[in-house]
């Protein structure tokens, strides 16, 4: 491939989707299967491959925790052919037909659901998101262009060859997936501004990241993930449920969007809640920032600065803040929430309401954990992404959030008077 | 306003937009008929500013269709007026609930439709879209920011200041309609990138205004209108279907965006249906720019370059080509369209679904006149515009496309195990 230059991915792919968005949903699901078949059939040079990439990743000094991101072994490569698989079982969206109606002039109007056409996806060092994207791709009948993470090279170039081979035996064409990682900074930049052939990109990663592709794009993107998450817990908040949904919405998986970062007390409930909402945390060994009043009220509590309000800690840290009335919370988020997910703890159903009514997130909540935004938990059996944007789509994204519509219209000679 | 800064307006109309989203439907119908009271009764006022507009046209020398364009005379404020009343009897789209289940735990989610939050729109002359584009927003809970074409800005500026003098009075903030007409060039910046303030940002006029914004902004777009849009006669089209379907799409009103561009005429048929159709289209006032196998067939054909066929003429001139097959109709289409709407003339149904399969437009049709595109006719009851491209709207866009959604979960103290 090395004659090509990014622009010829762009098109090969492009040309490819005029034939994946033609598939039947079971031609897509074979070559799913093709794929997950030849992932488990090549789990051994897949597993050299990222050793290499381990091994540069350890001589550049990257830390423990990114090591583990990049790590693939034995199990990591079947959960990969597992998804894919269960990718595979999803309903397929293509076709399916969300309106129409009838003219009064006769003209039979019907708005179906199509492919994209060619989906980008420039994203960090986890290499299972190069199949986990490609499967969703194709089951949503589009064509991929993918850019990695620099330091998952090795293991994303051998998963792209072994997906391409599964395409072909599956006589699908393999042009279908392709990746422009070769090309290092110039496939990113080809991949934003290709317009006319890359119908959307969707950033995965860092906040940085997600900043850079949204500002330097030309193409449609979706928004994803950043989530600086907010619990409120109002004067009438209960004990248990204070306690149990703070402690699980941080505790049960710190490093996703949808864990809590910042805990906003109403100050009459404060004095309750405060202490015990805070040991239940420390006991789970989460430092607490907090300000001037959750100091006097709890032990080891660590100066809550502006910055802390901002943060997006994704690790056993939380803020947390004592407000004097609703307004002022919702204030508080309005300013520093990334418009992913709040929660409100109250058994007040007019404060309720109202958070539900004025909170402009993706998704609001009353009493439950901030954890349970997730594709999976929403039922949509896939993982695209959470949007933060409202265009589009907003919250976890379904496999019919990677397909648009187009409208058909089926006359007999019809003319506008 | 003269202290302010083009930030300002943004900061302004985000913060009215906290407000616009909770009004009810019915405080937004009676703000909406303030605003058409107040049109009528400053009809004097708004035709004079519109005056000095027309005189200033003249005098940089603007052309008379681009004055009819800007013109406003009493019959076009009662239109404008009118136009805002059918926007006020809209079903109000905001608050629909669109998805939701109850999840295993118990947890209900639902899905609910909310306003964007800030509309952004820039585009040309014509004053009427100042007036259009607020009350659009405004019926769906957003507030908006405008910028206006230069050429009208007297009359924008006037009708600005009748819409905000009318929503205060209707008890409505009147930040919720700002205008960044007397910043210039910076206020088109300020929109443009106003990421956090601008949710949405809706350019509309000519393909060069649509380009520049599309790739310059960095808040979230909907590209709208260009359209080269063509028509297929196939082998087996009647002849009265392919001369009326023709005529109609041309000449009912050829400045539009619907209007048909480009005839592809299947070689099997051009003796048949080449000489009947162009005699019909030159009879209306209709210049042929045709191929030579069309210029072997009439008479009075300009020849056909290469920019022919990728023009939008939005006047009496038309394209017609031959070709051999209906793959080379659909590489022709493939190539020279921007996606907005093709028809073809066939009776025979192997190739009408194929057409309506293959072709990658946001409306497809078969035997019907490609002027059916639009909101009205499309039983939308508004005109916010055709989207070309496949993210959040394609098509026809009604009230809903200025909306967004957001989940609501309501729980009971739930935790993710």
């Amino acid at each position: 491939m090395t004659d090509q230059t990014p622009q010829t991915r762009l098109e090969l792919a492009k040309e490819a989707s005029r034939a994946t968005a033609r598939l039947t949903s079971d031609d897509k699901a074979r070559a799913l299967e093709a794929i997950a078949v030849a992932l488990e059939q090549n789990a051994a040079a897949i597993i050299a491959a990222n050793g290499r990439d381990i091994e540069r990743g350890r001589s550049d000094g990257i830390g423990e925790s990114l090591i583990d991101r990049l790590r693939l072994d034995e199990k990591r490569v079947a959960a990969l052919a597992a998804a894919v698989r269960q990718v595979a079982a999803l309903p397929d969206p293509v076709g399916r037909v969300v309106g129409g109606h009838r003219m009064p002039n006769g003209v039979a109007l019907e708005q179906v659901r199509v492919p994209f056409g060619v989906v980008g996806a420039i994203y960090e060092a986890r290499p299972n998101v190069t199949v986990d994207i490609a499967a969703l791709a194709l089951r949503s009948g589009n064509s991929v262009v993918l850019r990695g993470g620099s330091a998952a090279r090795e293991s994303n170039t051998v998963l792209v060859e072994i997906m391409r081979g599964a395409l072909q035996a599956a006589g699908v064409t393999p042009e279908a997936v392709q990746t422009v990682d070769d090309f290092g900074r110039d496939g990113a930049t080809a991949l934003m501004h290709g317009r006319g052939f890359i119908d959307v990109l969707v950033p995965r990663g860092s906040a940085g990241l997600i900043e850079t592709v949204v500002t330097e794009a030309t193409v449609p993107v979706i928004e994803t993930g950043a989530g600086n998450v907010h619990i409120v817990l109002d004067e009438s908040a209960p004990d248990d449920w204070a306690q149990d949904i703070v402690v699980n919405a941080k505790v049960q998986r710190p490093s996703v969007c949808n864990a809590v970062e910042t805990v906003l007390v109403l100050r009459q409930a404060a004095p309750r809640l405060v202490p015990l909402v805070a040991s239940a945390l420390q006991s789970e060994g989460v430092a607490i920032h907090g300000d001037d009043v959750v100091a006097g009220l709890v032990s080891n509590v660590i100066p809550a600065t502006e910055d802390d309000w901002a943060t997006e800690y994704l690790s056993l840290d939380i803020a947390i803040k004592v407000v004097d009335t609703l307004d002022d919370a919702l204030d508080h988020i309005r300013r520093y929430s990334t418009g992913h997910t709040e929660s409100i703890i109250t058994t007040d159903s007019r404060n309720a309401e109202r958070f539900l009514a004025e909170v402009d997130s993706a998704v609001v909540m009353v009493n439950t954990s901030t954890r349970f935004t997730d594709g999976g938990e929403f039922g949509f059996g896939a993982e695209v992404g959470i949007s933060t944007q409202k265009l589009h789509a907003r919250g976890p994204m379904g496999l019919s959030e990677l397909t648009s519509t187009k409208w058909l219209a089926r006359g007999a000679g019809q003319t506008r008077g």
